[in-house]
């Protein structure tokens, strides 16, 4: 009995690590970025069918499982409030040191409003750099303004 | 009696509201990105005595104040561990949601390490867009291996 | 020097005690629903110059602190991540018991994506009840698909 | 042996998902709103033996989870203090934003008391919208007024 | 300039220390019982105009705060979510040890519902006892049943 | 193999479901009120042998269960510091919003000291009333006093 | 204006270094032990007339503060939850290594109860040892079981 | 597969339990004090070989328990920061309300350092006492002094 | 089915109390330090192949536990934000007491940045004493400075 | 009026920037090490009457200043339990990366016991390195070994 995501989102990392898959050859399979593709497969996105059937294949997932990946998941992969691994933590402190100057930034530019983290898309690509390579993250997110009502 | 950067932000802050400055315009006198500067008179980063000057021209800072602005802070810019600002918040939510998603792709190409938060630049541009203008963010961070030892 | 938005914030609160007034009547001159004037007024919305100096007007601020109320705050009124103010708690009992099912009901009719508190409206009204008045409240919020990229 | 509500919850999540049945479909076998009916299966409330035999059919309970339906829940379903799936969130943020702002109307419109979270109903609502369909939820809740003794 | 409750509390505070007052006979002034005028006078309820000027005549309080006291407060007395005092952390204790007693017994007798902490009263007697004197109190609380819809 | 009294509540309030058996039942059997039954049977008190041999036989408990009911449990049945469901939350909220009240009675009449929550005994009852019945709940607590040595 | 016992605190411990003071001397001026008056001039014990005034004549306070030293404190000396001071933690380790210990054998020699920490007394010394000198502190609290009802 | 000392203070709990052992019996054949004998067959201390296989041969330990026995745990016997058991919290209450004062006394008495919660004894004894016998425990740590370097 | 990193370090515990093996031999064999061999063992690092092969050969690791080995880990080895473990926690303590002062006289020296934790190594070792032998750790990281962009 | 180390450490702090000294060069007027001299200015050391005047001569701070500089400090200079500043955060993730790996070799050489934080010296040197200086830190502190008894 398959009762949470979360339980589909272990089979997965599960045959991942077996079978040695890449992600981006995933995300090749499924006809998506591979940053859609992974968000996906770890539990925070939800799959249409044909989707789920590429996935459910590639890691030979039961029916159940196939159905679970196209029910809208409860989202969030941090286990504690604060990351404690260093590659994400790393980005929590950008949050932190740069929270208020990303605030000020988007309000100067736009008014009142937020960056959506939904109307988003994210692409990581590797700068070469002779100093020692970079990685390079690009977010884009559609600018919600407040009204007045 | 300064003890804190903490206060010279204040100063810093109500100059600004009271002159109706804009961040953009002090960046182009300090002559750094808007990004950079902006932390930095949000007290996240450290001036050299010249930027220190300069900002202190601008804001009418008294001598101590300027003094304080070429000492290391201590960094950190949020009042909660989970920030309250829905504009911060979606971006701390964009690590929930996203945070294992990053971790895999950057382990997927550079293998174990971390993006560096500190050899670091952000990047933050209007992107026009017919459906509704979008806020694109480059973030740049030199890849730091793991080594055995 | 006013440094903060809750200096202002306090200054409006004060205020509005010793003199006796309403939030439903300061939202008639301000021309705006009495629910986005009180947010306003407390902190959370911005307003633009004439509704800044309206608001001056009534609670008699400076010139300074008009200024202010045309700054983006940082938003969020709670002083705990859970409130302890019974009236307010009962609205986190209600995310608390009700969430999983407004979860549910939301993704049903619409698929995957959130119900915006951005793009968003309330409307507060009394509902005469013979069996003791009730307090209804309509919340209307866009909804905002996730997408594929 | 089941020895609490939510093994139940669990059972008809799961089986929901394996049957691909609709939460407003059930509500009409069970003859209640979808919104009380999805609290319900969801563990939030109680039901009588006639609702907990159409809800243990529709899912193929057995007898003893059958009789647990009927027995008062430890309710709550959130799994964390702040809850970190967006859609939730946004729930919390809007108690966070306006919660200060629903105090001061209810007070200012029916003294000293609460808008009750037991004495309560709910109602969610597609809203066509040419600029994008709206969620609208409609909350009812008795005032219960704080009295001398 | 007051801005919040807690000030007022402050001086009533102050000032009974000053003047060596007893909350009984403060009570018996305001025509309450001294339980309601204890929780008034520490900002907990919400006094009436005559209420507000026997006590602020009592305490010899400004007219602002006689306003102040006419005002519905922010509640809750506890500065952390565990009380560290031990003569309030007992009572914490008995919720914790018997908490789940008093939901089953309750739940046995009425049904799913709550006993109410709005339309409730409380009284603190000293119960004479040759093993030593004890303190009783009886709450009283209206029980509020949970309805379908 | 039983390691901690939570197994065996978690058998007692399976069995009970299952028989649908009533505490004031359970406690008559016992010989004790139903207070101090219930919160026994939830794995807050220590049973002697023949009232755990009660116990065990109304709920078919083995011996191994049955020796466990007489070993002193660890207390404490919440299991967040702050309830989450709403009947236990409005006992919380009682003890933060009359907290302080509490203290300044319970000290006004006695001096210096606690009131035990050892030492203690609980009845709950209804209480017929025309404008909906209440739950009343009398607390009885030894007066314990600091000494100076 | 003193509206908290914390400021005469303060006041205590201001006087205290300045004048140079040891709390061993100021007991025998107070007629107690060490440890009662330390914790009285801390904040957390209540002082009699006469205790108060002896304690104002050492300290210098002012009639108020004298008054405020006769009113019940409000507990707790700890500034969060797990102390940061090495010493005090010490302290707390023990409670954390040692509390199951402590339990056990406490009801294995009286039963169910607890060790009162309010009928209860400490006595700190100096243990000479050729290895090192220890602390030895002697804790003495009374037994108060559970009983039945 | 035994892969943490938790496992094996189960197994010695559930044992104590099914055997009806008495701690101060244990402590006898293992030849160290109740204390420590205690806390090691917890899961706090590190037992030699003979100490283990004597404590494995009371609980009927096989081999790989055994051999867990002699590695260092992990230690810590709460499972919340603030302890919920009633007389573990007494603990936790006295470091709350004497912690300034212990701190303060064993610094007059030896200057600035702490006492070691590592070399340390403890001795839990039975006061006699016609008011209501008492739990008297004595505390024994050596004194650590800072040093300048 | 193995699906985190976490469930191989309980293989690898649980096999070297039941073998009884050494750091120190198991590093030698490994080809590196005991600090990096030790950590990757528990689950900190990530192990090339031939490093993945000689630890499940000496640990008898299944070849899927042994492809594990090689993915890298989501780290972070404390089970509480502040480790309840002594040893453990002196370090916690060292950065609370300390901390501050590490940040000035690394700015002092190097001007603002940071001492990478990746380009990190550290030397554990006994440092013979007369009067007591001691623990010396040597820690080197990278000084990584931020810089104006 | 000084009531806590605290102001002074902000004396010490301000002076230092105004003045602009350096650690090192305060040290050598000390005559102990600068990261002794450091913690101590920074309110974590006791300072001897010498060493006390000697600081106060270079802060410039008045005799009750230098009084309190000889009395002990409440200890722990982090504001939040894990502490945000990049920097010092980097130490938190050492211990929390490399926690379980220090134990593990603490106890394999040394046996069960701690290294002590009080018993402790610290020494911060610039490591010259062609890819970049790093940041040295050499740890001593006592091994503290636990004793059976």
């Amino acid at each position: 009995m398959i009762s949470s995501r979360t339980q589909v989102t272990e089979m997965i990392v599960s045959a991942k690590v077996r079978k040695g898959l890449k992600w981006a050859d995933i995300a090749k399979q499924v006809g998506q970025s591979k940053e859609w593709t992974t968000a996906a497969c770890l539990g925070q996105m939800t799959l249409d069918k044909k989707q789920a059937e590429i996935v459910g294949g590639i890691f030979e997932l039961s029916d159940e499982a196939i159905a679970w990946l196209q029910i809208v998941p409860s989202k969030g992969s941090l286990s504690t409030a604060i990351p404690t691994d260093p590659l994400i933590y790393r980005w929590y402190e950008i949050v932190s040191v740069y929270g208020s100057t990303i605030k000020e930034l988007i309000h100067e530019e736009f008014g009142d409003g937020i960056m959506s983290a939904i109307d988003f898309s994210m692409d990581i690509q590797r700068q070469a750099d002779p100093k020692g390579d970079r990685v390079q993250v690009l977010l884009s997110g559609k600018f919600l303004p407040y009204k007045t009502y």
